[in-house]
């Protein structure tokens, strides 16, 4: 297994999705973002999908150079369609109209279709958060991406939607949610698939509904993920049906449907000026409190420590940043024939 | 036990709480929530509260006749305080300013301190859903309130915050959802305890951690109750630190904390005006078709149906409106007790 540098990783796949046909600006953009989950420590959304977008833009499904476009507007409000480009490149179009209309409005909320996926949700409310905002996302599958039974039913008729957060706090990382409303996404049954791994029991049901620690059941028997919650999973349903509604419906996206025309990711991005409520160095100087108070909690057994969200990547950040990336064989090999035909 | 009219109820209600020195519309407004809690069928929110407002205005930690203040605003933003008045109606004068927002700039953010307990948080999003508009509200403590074992941790350190979200939808009935990230609200434990009975395994934890079904290790053995999501309760747990922050500190009211100096709600309240995204009637009429698309979903064993998040309750409320709402002797006896004492 190669241990790679960030900057090995970033100029390897900027070079494979330029000479795939993405421009320059989109080939910069994808490849940080996924060496940026490589980085955090989130290999599932990192270089393991470059052929999956090498692929998309070869298929044209990718439209590489496609423009981000408002709809409509308001001062605080904004409907962004992607015009099927490089689902990250929307996502960061979208977010950036977000925080200019929170800085002129105090809040921005855009609402985003025909917009491909845009990978790891949690990668752009921190974005808000770096300028001192607070950063909300969440993300359907454009109609499609179907994966999780709802709470009381059998199939895949719902996606395991996201939510994901961030806030500025006076500690030198934000705190920073990215949550599936599934017990485990779909790309982790994947990965646990293809090593012949179980996965948690009751992760996902079979076609019967019945729980199980095969992976396999989601990836090629025809069951479902499972809404987070154990025996409260009607929870975890609620929340992946508020978001689906949420992220679809202000847009003209729609929610989740039998027979949806396009896959990808419909999103609701919200940015609040957080000078609006409270003085930034005050609501930071909250944040940070409100951390180490949380921290200074007694461990359960079994527990070292209790962690924030975001710690856990932030550490792994600055592990990687300094020590390397540590690179799968198949992945790395896959990249590099990649790179054999592409340049 | 009783079966009473929602209109005796809210009659002998206000009655009692204008007797303890509530104003005309403080008395209207909390019983009217008190008994519409019940009508929906949630009834540890109904007029089982009676005595405990009234005790509050009694001991003057309710400031009967307290106005509810504009700290300082924007077009689509306001801080709002609630002088330690019914945090009934705190709330739902911050959700008026929330609409009325959201009506003139698209969107309408208002967070809340000063405020006393708001009762069911799911009362409020409905009241934007009922004008055309998406309602979502979020709530700590006050900084106080502690109940919940943190994921990893032992001990009371953050509140059962709650999540409450409505969409409008050609429905008769908005698409609401209103949870708590525990397994189960505190309230909960306290009706099972009066009861003897056992709860959900692991819904609580003793004093060391350990999961328990017996609701007194939280309610007087020093246990906690314990953030939802089985084996994968960090996603319950930062869920109550992503409210925890969003309620907390974008007010005065602050995060909770170790020596909090009240207990109350401080709210976080988001009013979408869903005219600046999509036309009302497509919007209703895609989360209308929405709803009988996860309706449609083949049912689990076990179930007989697959509900939306708010469907229950409509039609608890449907059945109570016509058939009364049945009442505990002990419940109602303590009203009469106060109504014999007041009025």
């Amino acid at each position: 297994m190669p241990t790679l540098s960030a900057d090995e990783m970033i100029q390897k796949a900027t070079a494979i999705f330029s000479a795939a046909g993405a421009t320059d600006r989109e080939a910069q953009v994808v490849a940080g973002l996924l060496v940026d989950s490589n980085l955090l420590g989130h290999d599932s959304h990192g270089i393991i999908r470059v052929p999956q977008y090498v692929s998309g833009l070869e298929q044209g499904k990718i439209k590489a150079g496609a423009e981000t476009v408002i709809d409509t507007e308001t001062a605080a409000t904004a409907v962004v369609n992607g015009n099927w480009g490089f689902g990250h490149v929307t996502a960061i179009d979208a977010m950036e109209i977000a925080i200019q209309k929170a800085r002129e409005a105090s809040i921005g909320v855009v609402t985003v279709h025909n917009c491909h996926h845009v990978g790891r949700l949690g990668a752009y409310p921190p974005l808000a958060a770096e300028e001192g905002f607070v950063g909300l996302v969440t993300n359907n599958g454009h109609g499609a991406d179907k994966a999780l039974a709802p709470w009381g039913g059998v199939g895949r008729i719902l996606p395991a939607n996201c939510f994901a957060a961030a806030y500025p706090s006076n500690k030198d990382w934000p705190v920073a949610v990215d949550m599936t409303v599934a017990v485990a996404a779909g790309g982790k049954m994947r990965v646990a698939a293809a090593r012949g791994e179980k996965v948690l029991m009751g992760a996902v049901v079979d076609a019967d509904g019945h729980p199980s620690d095969d992976p396999e059941q989601y990836t090629s028997k025809g069951g479902a993920l499972v809404p987070f919650g154990g025996n409260v999973g009607h929870k975890g349903s609620a929340l992946a049906i508020a978001i689906d509604i949420l992220s679809g419906a202000l847009s003209p996206a729609g929610c989740t449907q039998a027979n949806p025309p396009a896959t990808g990711n419909a999103l609701f991005i919200q940015v609040i000026n957080i000078e609006a409520f409270q003085p930034l160095d005050t609501f930071k100087a909250e944040v940070g409190r409100f951390v180490d108070y949380v921290k200074a909690t007694p461990t359960a057994e079994g527990f070292d420590e209790v962690l924030i969200p975001g710690e856990r990547s932030h550490r792994t950040k600055a592990d990687r940043l300094i020590n390397g990336i540590p690179v799968e064989d198949q992945t790395w090999d896959q990249i590099e024939t990649l790179a054999d035909r592409l340049l």
